[in-house]
């Protein structure tokens, strides 16, 4: 078994033209026996955004703390804590904070996918 | 896509000898598209508990918010907000409501597992 705070993994930052303002970590991954799926915790902060980019592998995120939006077939839609989103394989998207606290989420991909 | 508010999803709800003021949901299963694993929330009571079981899939686990602990290889451990657990198959663990709030958990199955 695995257990920890999720800020006990050291994160990845991205601070680019497509990646703004995101720490992200892999909190369950390989290295601890995973063989079916990972999963991710990705921190936005103010102004802050990930790609918008399309991939063969589907997500499922859960929206843990602060507020954001998530782009999806020309559109934004907003995001708050306790909501889910399951995003198919081979659809375009992007997500955004929007508010002024840190948009925290979870994020997990199969494992056919990168773990980051 | 989808996108909802967990509680949007009815709730199943479990009070018997072995599972205790739990209302559980599928949040992402089989019904939108997801075919490698599905996403669970559990809301457990204040008091309440999950059963003490095995079975032969994974599971995991991140905490949303209240105050909890996990059972595994005889001891009770804390679980707090942001932490995430992996429990790989096979190893016998159970959950439960330590605090005066609702514990509420996100947990991840292999789609070879029942969605709840």
């Amino acid at each position: 078994m695995t257990m920890r705070g999720y800020r006990a993994v050291t994160p990845t930052n991205f601070n680019n033209e497509t990646m703004k303002g995101v720490a992200a970590r892999v909190v369950i991954g390989s290295g601890d026996g995973a063989q079916n799926f990972f999963m991710r915790i990705f921190e936005i902060a103010p102004g802050g955004y990930t790609p918008r980019h399309v991939h063969d592998w589907e997500h499922e995120m859960f929206i843990h703390s602060g507020n954001g939006e998530c782009y999806h077939d020309g559109q934004w839609h907003p995001l708050k804590p306790g909501d889910v989103v399951f995003m198919p394989a081979l659809e375009e998207h992007q997500l955004r904070n929007t508010g002024n606290e840190v948009f925290v989420l979870v994020c997990l991909v199969p494992s056919k996918a990168p773990e980051l």
